[in-house]
């Protein structure tokens, strides 16, 4: 299957070593998939963005495109729909058909979404952050919970936010996160939530039905990682606000937004409103970690995308015959032909981590792979912006402005060195757990060094310098 | 399989993405190579050198250290021999047996190998440059040259040199060389051999019994493809001259060598002695091309193993508790632990991107490949520069010492950046194949331009700007 | 003077070596800017910001915030105006007070308002466009055009463009520039100038009162550097529309803006509206190559400023101690001290760089200077860039927010990476001119080894090998 | 004085910048030293190199090649002698004549030296270890041991070495040594040295009269910082013995070598053999302190000569007309005219950088210059092998073998980034020292706002976003 459609998209280096693994529905999908971006969801960016008001201001948030509409009729009718679903905990839950497939093969799958990484996860219902908190609620929801949130998410009918981060808090320490408190009356049945948050993704979107929101039940625990719990919202429910829609090196991302939330005595009942009811009291810490891990490699597939296609617009401005400068054209300059083969290089290796990594939790589970999931992390996005800013230098002007993705694209990814945790904790995390090597290190250096000596020994010698 | 003793030394992501592709026989041989790498290379290192006399400056050159046949011997025993023979060519050939791997697999061995990339190549009959040059006997040369040469290089029992590379002249463009000629007589029965080379590797070595030399026989054919022929010469016959080694960041790599020649009328029958005989007359610059592929992968593949030794060195460099400076374990402080963490991520991503180019091989065969092997080429000696330089900064004067191996791993290294083509000849061509994508892309993007705009028109909008 | 105020930005290092060429007068203005900035200027910025109307988009360019011109009054109070003025051309112009310093005086004065470049370069008659306009029509314009342009602009009262960058042109090799013609009539009385341009920054102005536009006024002249010339318009002038503000990373710089620009049958009187008049016309790229040279620089000594503000923003944000993660200060991570010490390190070599530039452009003039400056205009903006993106990560999502200026101040240094030429062309340049150096290398290389063989017979030894 | 000759190797913008701080006298010595280093010193090198014995290992210690001597002679007569002796402490000594240069003119005269960092240094009596010895004896030694030692250092006729570095113990902080003891007797008159050292400097330096021994004298004093004193021991004198020469990359640097050494009951009188006698006991650490700072400079200064020297030689390389390959000059390609571009900027950034360190010293002296020398310290040395790592890849083969130089630059520089103290420890210094600016900081920025905060409810605003 050498000229399967994804291979425009994907070194064939790469796909030789995983298309073994690949099942034939999933090429199957792919080829789909590269079909539906090329012939749908890329044409109708323009009209998406079209179709989002400049303003008044309220405008923005007021509608989504109807074009979204049509390109996920077009993606069910295609099977194109929950990709990401691995199957297990989503067994006979209404709307969840499709998935099924591997973290490998949805791997394949998110980097072609991430070509169009505007459209394309939310037309297939795979967009963060919806797919962590379906991935929430099928794993600590109670039935009404998968029933009221789960089952309308699954069929693309509502959107989520995913509420955690604070302002003035180093979040990535999620036990930091304290200014947001749900305070249980006596009988336990109700909690009054109270909180400033901020950088709530979707909060925006008029099409959003609930948030999922981090906040300090049990202040008193011992243990720090015992005192959150997990609280449904419904955004339009008394006490919730959107103070403000917060910006993105200058974008807005309406009509979903990111948005400052202020929960002021927000009345939720135990069972029907915290996640796991009554049950899930003082696991927040416990569910959001479990919920970390695919989505971060989610990130950086789509991330893979995105440095491809900016790759790919390079390519075709430096042939552009009208740009000659000095009477050459730029594809002939050495440093864009060396800019191009860097790029080039790194996108293939960051893809091989990632579907290596993707491997990984395919044959042991998301907690194997954390080193490789780590490793991806903080490789992927620095790798895609890199490439991103070539891009942006051989368009000149042209390239930081509005009349090109790219820089919306680097905007996009310059969040994800530091969102799930920043670079610089997973570069200490993975340092460390290689660490632990030492000891088995140490033993076979000791075994080897005291063979070395005998030979020495016979062979009569003094260990020599080299 | 999932402890297997390789996993000591590849990374678990690799592992996994490759392990279906590796053949039960293949993961048996891989284990028994990391034991003899643990129990006999790496312990005879020590002695190997120790038996390589300092002085005078003949006697280094003069014999091959003991230890090495020993080390032959269990190779052999153990089945690890002539691993990197990928069939077809040596079908039935005496010495021939061993190989059959593909080269995925035969990458996951020169891996290993890299560890003790001093001794294991030699010790498996898997070093350069006599796997190329069997390659060359094998697929050029006759009946009698292969009896001659290919059997016994085959068996270990002699060694071989490629003679090419060319003094002021700049060598990666093999047109250039010019300053060795072998004039035919008038009867084209004999050439008389005259010339100049430096960098003969393995040129020094007591054992070499053949110089493959790249010699200009035809100087007025208009195509400069045409000119040359490869001639087969005995070391020990008139007109050869050793006229020094040379050394490589002080290292003299002896008892092998890297040898300035001369060649002074040396006399050579067309038939046994042109690889290829009278038809080989005029087909050297394509022998030559066709030798380059594999070989280079072979290269990198030993490059992450020497880049794995490293890393190993320094995680137990810095664990060392009597390494403390102000009042800290080195392996406390931050940037060490972004040294180790990034030198894992840049490791692992080097030896996916060799694995699939590897693959692709097996795929696409070695002329499918260039593309990938190009990439790994310029990649991969500068990342494992890069990690050795890490691991010399944590053990200091050490570390640029003769007490580690690091200065050494480093100079060997080096090399690789300019042998078979430096990285910017390399860099340049990969940018060049990339920008062939462009025809296909630009044909792409004009299609999706237009189901754009048609879908604005249909929407009533204007193309806006994000 | 060891504790000048100017030492709060500027580092000890590179003020002991200039201190000796700064001129009493120049220190005491340095002294009263950096009160200035302190005190008015910076304190300013949220006034300034808030005063400029988010919607309706037409309001953003409709006026001006009221409070620039309390700060530009202050200035001159100040005598803090038109730093920039080196004397000479601008002789008894009224509104020329200020100035008389040398470059690498100003250098110091720019680097302080980079601390707030938004502001202070305007606050002080100091900025981009302006002072190159100024400059061309101090040099170039006719008595006439100097009272009605030079002098409002000399004095704050009017602002200008200046109209060169085309859509679908590399525009860094000027003699591209085809899209703007300015057509002479018969009696060469009038042209009537027909074009459409981009990226004029100020168009959006409601003070500019001029548009300085390059444009072909002679298409058929054989040497492509007499073809054009630069004309004068009015924006309120019949034919003249801003068709579009352009962003960049999404931020228009209302109400300066750079606008997308259409000049329709401009009708314009040769004498007063070609620059120099009737003798200008086919002057345009000469005059243009005058105007560039020390305008680079002046935005390489606003990039250490800005560089600085962000590194101390840094400095501030790891020293918060809200900001513990797993129990540490952001300070006290090891990657965190390497980023501050490799910043500091980064803007000390830049500052220094930018400073020896300026000096020479004080010895040898603009065009004896070109090598530095070049060196300095590829150099400075990339480092500048670097610690904005390291301040950036340690302030998280907020660091890429509308909540501090990093964002804003990253994407007005990435237009500086290809404006008045892409790096890429900066450093071919450079790379040739040293290369000139050859010659003289060469000879004296000869002599050396002349004399070193010499030594070497008269020594009775061989050239020997290290 | 805008042709020195100087400017052969120093940038026109950096002398622009010092040259009015450079006195007429020093402009004469260095126009003096950049003849001595053409016509003299570096035609000298081949045969410096060629006049020590390759073999015996033994005969490469037993003599020094007579040039050396022939250049002391020519440098003295031309008062090119001791030009590192600042005056102060060498007032009135025999053989102190020369010198009285400012730190800054004396960096000027370094960066030529170091273009033959092999024997200029060597050949003005200005090399390492000789010159921080010198000084140490000068500043803490009796008179007594100035006389014995100081003045036959000063005029040339002895070496010396510095005893410090242990094997085994991380040696950056000084506090960890404690492999050598001298044990007092009980009337205190004779210390009993014993001791294991490594990296020796100099120490196999037949001209070798005398051993600055850094040993333990006081282990049980409660100051980590009182337990060392420094021990004067001949390396002739019973119990003092060369374990072995090390070697740096393959390199013995015969014959000063850097040796293992071994002290066994060495007896040394406390008055004469411990810096500053009887006084000097417990004072070692303070004296070692004392001792690196400027010495650190100095070997910046000839880094920057190094990184000339190298680049010189990558722009005669890629001009040679017969290294076309593919048709083009090397010096053709962009990515070997960004390098060269790349490689000027450096250097001439990293140039300024020392020359403000250096100036700083004289205006604040040593201490006060501590940042700059620390941010020098580990900025200098990377740079320089950056410099002679891309001229190495120009040369090919050539560029790592012992014809050419730049294997033996790049080793000699690679022990600068540890020597001395790690990159690593300078570069966590100097993060430390830059966030002691904090508290000014915040309190500047506190007013700031306070005067922000004030405008906006004046101007009748809230605080918007950018």
């Amino acid at each position: 299957m050498s000229d399967h459609p994804a291979l425009r998209y994907i070194s064939k280096g790469a796909w030789g070593l995983v298309e073994p693994l690949v099942s034939p529905r999933a090429k199957d999908l792919l080829a789909k998939l590269v079909d539906f971006l090329e012939n749908d969801v890329i044409p109708a960016e323009a009209l998406f963005h079209a179709q989002i008001p400049t303003h008044p201001p309220e405008a923005r948030w007021a509608s989504v495109p109807t074009v979204l509409e049509t390109l996920k009729d077009r993606a069910k009718e295609l099977g194109l729909w929950n990709l990401w679903l691995s199957g297990g905990d989503f067994q006979g839950m209404a709307g969840g058909q499709g998935g099924g497939l591997t973290n490998l093969e949805y791997a394949l799958m998110a980097e072609i979404m991430g070509h169009s990484a505007i459209l394309a996860p939310q037309a297939t219902n795979c967009s963060a952050p919806d797919t962590g908190n379906m991935e929430v609620l099928a794993r600590f929801g109670t039935q009404a919970q998968k029933e009221k949130y789960l089952v309308p998410l699954l069929k693309g009918e509502i959107r989520s936010s995913f509420s955690m981060t604070e302002f003035g808090v180093a979040s990535s320490d999620a036990t930091n996160l304290r200014n947001t408190t749900a305070v249980l009356d006596a009988a336990k049945k109700t909690v009054s939530l109270t909180g400033h948050k901020w950088w709530i993704t979707g909060a925006g979107d008029p099409r959003n039905k609930v948030h999922i929101v981090l906040a300090v039940t049990d202040p008193e625990n011992p243990s720090p990682h015992r005192r959150h719990s997990l609280v449904l919202v419904d955004p339009k429910q008394k006490g919730v606000r959107v103070v403000r829609p917060l910006t993105v090196f200058g974008y807005d991302d309406a009509p979903e937004g990111h948005c400052e939330m202020r929960y002021d005595n927000v009345q939720v009942d135990v069972d029907s409103g915290v996640v796991g009811g009554k049950a899930g009291l003082g696991r927040g810490f416990e569910i959001i970690q479990a919920r970390l891990g695919p989505g971060r490699l989610h990130h950086c597939m789509r991330s893979i995308g995105i440095a491809t296609r900016a790759l790919d617009m390079l390519l075709q401005r430096v042939s552009d015959p009208a740009r000659k400068t000095f009477g050459k054209h730029l594809r002939e300059h050495g440093t864009v032909l060396a800019d191009i083969a860097h790029s080039r290089a790194e996108i293939d290796q960051a893809r091989l981590l990632v579907l290596a990594a993707a491997r990984r939790v395919d044959v042991a589970g998301a907690k194997g792979a954390l080193q490789d999931i780590g490793i991806a992390k903080f490789t992927v996005p620095t790798m895609a912006l890199r490439v991103v800013d070539r891009a942006m230098q051989v368009y000149g002007a042209e390239g930081v402005s509005s009349d090109t993705h790219l820089p919306y694209f680097y905007a996009s990814l310059r969040t994800l060195r530091y969102a799930d945790g920043p670079d610089e904790v997973h570069i200490q995390q993975i340092g460390k757990q290689e660490l632990k090597r030492v000891e088995e290190l140490r033993k076979r250096t000791d075994q080897i060094k005291a063979k070395s000596e005998k030979l020495l020994r016979e062979g009569g010698k003094e260990r020599a310098k080299l």
